[in-house]
């Protein structure tokens, strides 16, 4: 399977769904379809831990009965989706990649999950996390050439709407964990602002976001709207701001380019097809702002240019009880990872967290100050391609390079993974970044440049 | 047992611990005291749900060790104390007075439980919480008067420290959880900064803080600080700010009356004792400025004049997805206060839930401002003593009217209940809250009216 954006092979719901209203298709039709394309990739691609087939027909029998009567739920009714395994499912376990939650099994919905079949979608099944949503890997494949990294930590999201499985999954962001993988596997992803989607049990650090991956901006707006009606965002925020239509294609007058940290290992032809991206912009009339023309550009490369490790040690200090009871309680279970995770917040002192924090803050100002120069910034969602997972399997970023990615969870705002790119027919992903609670306009902003450019 | 403020028979650990430094007393002879009173008063007062004395004597037994050889782990080293039954303990189940969790054992502990046992102290049993942490209410009776109730939700680490069976227990509040019962035990107890102390797991609503009872202000400020220190505050947040030294007492130079919406409630006595202890803090030279004296003291007290069910709603909307949970797994077990609160929530839309944060943003607001007009506010920390139970059981409160102390929750603003009033042998607290983050002054300001007032 190679990857072309402009003949996407990507499984769309929202295409499906006018069909349902005029009794062309059906719900059920659009499950089996995708079952048998699950039950072709999915030896490859393993990018499930469970499914659920039978409860999930049965959703999708009553999502039949709903648009027969012309009373579909939602934009969503109907729709089968996946749900990363740190995520908790009333009817199947939640085991976290993580030998200490084999069997896990709470049995009870998180507040997405819940609003998710409230919207009648249909929960599938879990898909697979790296150890804990950290680094350490599954067993899944890129869905583009299964010598290669599905990237992380929402490895299963990514690959099965990837491969075509699902028009969506849920995944989750605490540095680079949905961006990354939405870049690997060609999805629309939307690493919503800080709080923006209520992200339930377990998920409760300072840059844990839920994100979606899906295979059209459409469907990608609809499930993150769909849901915060329901649940809202985490307690405390106001949840994604915007209308349950999708926020129509919007040109962009300016555009920052972002090079972040990451600039310096981009290869060469991720490089050369990202520059002709924004030539492509230019000719469209967009002012393309870089690095050298804008004082508070360069101000905030540099806020973020050690964005990786500052997000790495705020993490490890907010781990630092959790990981201490699964050291204690499964000695021996942890990846390579997170025993790092471990040492670094060992070695931390609250007043090193606070600093930490005032740095994060200081970026998260440095971003800000942006808001009157442009209408988003773009980048590259990582340095090049999913990399081949054997050579980077004992290297820090086991499935890729984080720096990207990482960005937008330091700095707490909106990014969508724009499947625009491609080299050697693997995907690769550019990412248009918001200023905080400009969800809805860097959504229109990509896809007005998935629009024009892929014409 | 009757209360008398200014010859306070409370439990405090600060005193014993220099005769275990000179070797005239051990902590596990502590634990034995406190022990011995537990088995006269429990029978009566009903405050624990689990004691854990084996494994309490072990951990006593070692900090004896630690005082002799004279390197005890902190200032709580040793010191026995009592978790509120939300919170997660590794070695007893947690059972949120909740018949849904009847025999729950996570086996984990949260956050500040680790903290507290890395620091020494002797994590005794577990303490009755009102069901969920709302207010329906448990067995646990007010130790001065077991027809009384001992308040909510902290209803068992409030009647603990207030009977002398622990000197120090850990409690909860969303609402007015540790105020308003250690206002009718006679207890101190901090109720920190949004964010200040790490809440762990399950307690994530944006206005759940972690607080602290205690029998003296020492025991308070180093129990809260010696968890900071060692699990921060929550994610995201920099934690409880302060030395691990005890803020000497301060005599304030302007002190704000805040009515709160309680203040057509208090009765005619706790009314009398609340104006004597102003008119004595005049006599001190403190400048006492009241709602009539300032337009921005007024604007507060509109700003938070219907809190209490701005409150409610606000939980309401951040339990939606929780309860609902609750109510398909374990149908018919919520008791009154919670099936209202279903009920409340489902009728929310989030645009709702979006004005009443504004609301309390504006009420956060109107708090700030007052940052140069005062050093502190002070407020009756309930409207009179512990009402008789069977009397208010069927009302909307069955632990009694929490509108003074909801406040401090509203504004996400430190309150220290300072046990300094009486009536009729019952106790009655003064709250002192203070501005985000300056909990230690709050705490001096309480500590200098404890000194000034009953001596």
């Amino acid at each position: 399977m190679s990857y072309n954006p402009k003949a996407s092979p990507a499984l769309t719901f929202h295409d499906a769904r006018s069909a349902f209203l005029q009794n062309k298709d059906t719900p059920r039709d659009f499950l089996e379809r995708c079952l048998d394309v699950i039950a072709r990739r999915e030896p490859t691609v393993r990018g499930w831990v469970t499914l659920n087939e039978k409860i999930a027909r049965a959703a999708a029998d009553e999502a039949t009965q709903r648009y027969k009567s012309g009373r579909p739920l939602s934009m969503i009714d109907g729709m089968p989706v996946g749900i990363k395994d740190l995520i908790e499912t009333k009817d199947m376990p939640t085991q976290m990649g993580s030998p200490a939650f084999a069997g896990s099994f709470p049995k009870r919905d998180s507040a997405l999950v819940r609003a998710l079949r409230d919207a009648g979608a249909v929960v599938l099944g879990k898909t697979v996390t790296t150890e804990l949503g950290f680094l350490d890997p599954g067993p899944t494949t890129n869905p583009f050439d299964p010598r290669r990294t599905p990237g992380g930590s929402s490895s299963g999201s990514g690959a099965v709407v990837g491969a075509g499985m699902v028009p969506v999954a849920i995944g989750s962001q605490l540095v680079g964990s949905v961006l990354r993988p939405a870049s690997f596997s060609g999805n629309w992803a939307l690493k919503p602002t800080y709080g923006a989607i209520n992200r339930g049990e377990r998920l409760g650090f300072s840059q844990a976001h839920i994100g979606i991956h899906a295979g059209c901006a459409e469907d990608m707006w609809h499930t993150a709207m769909e849901i915060v009606l329901r649940a809202g965002g985490d307690p405390g925020h106001p949840g994604l701001y915007g209308e349950i239509t999708p926020p129509p294609p919007m040109r962009p007058k300016r555009l920052v380019v972002l090079e972040t940290e990451g600039w310096a290992r981009v290869e060469e032809g991720a490089r050369r097809a990202f520059d002709a991206m924004l030539s492509s912009l230019e000719r469209e009339s967009v002012k393309i702002i870089r690095r050298g023309d804008s004082a508070a550009v360069e101000a905030l490369e540099r806020s973020i240019a050690a964005g990786t490790e500052l997000s790495l040690r705020i993490i490890a200090w907010e781990q630092r009880w959790s990981l201490a009871n699964l050291v204690e309680q499964h000695p021996g279970t942890l990846g390579a990872s997170l025993v790092r995770q471990v040492e670094t917040g060992a070695a931390l002192t609250l007043q090193d967290f606070r600093e930490d924090l005032k740095q994060r803050n200081a970026a998260r100002a440095a971003l800000a100050a942006l808001a009157g120069e442009c209408d988003a910034l773009v980048s590259l969602s990582a340095p090049g391609p999913a990399p081949i997972a054997e050579e980077i399997r004992s290297t820090k970023y086991p499935t890729g390079d984080v720096s990207f990615a990482c960005v937008s969870s330091l700095l707490g705002a909106p990014s969508v993974n724009v499947p625009l790119l491609a080299l050697d027919g693997l995907p690769l992903g550019v990412q248009v970044l918001g200023q905080q609670h400009q969800d809805a306009q860097a959504t229109a902003i990509g896809r007005w440049m998935a629009e024009t450019l892929m014409n």
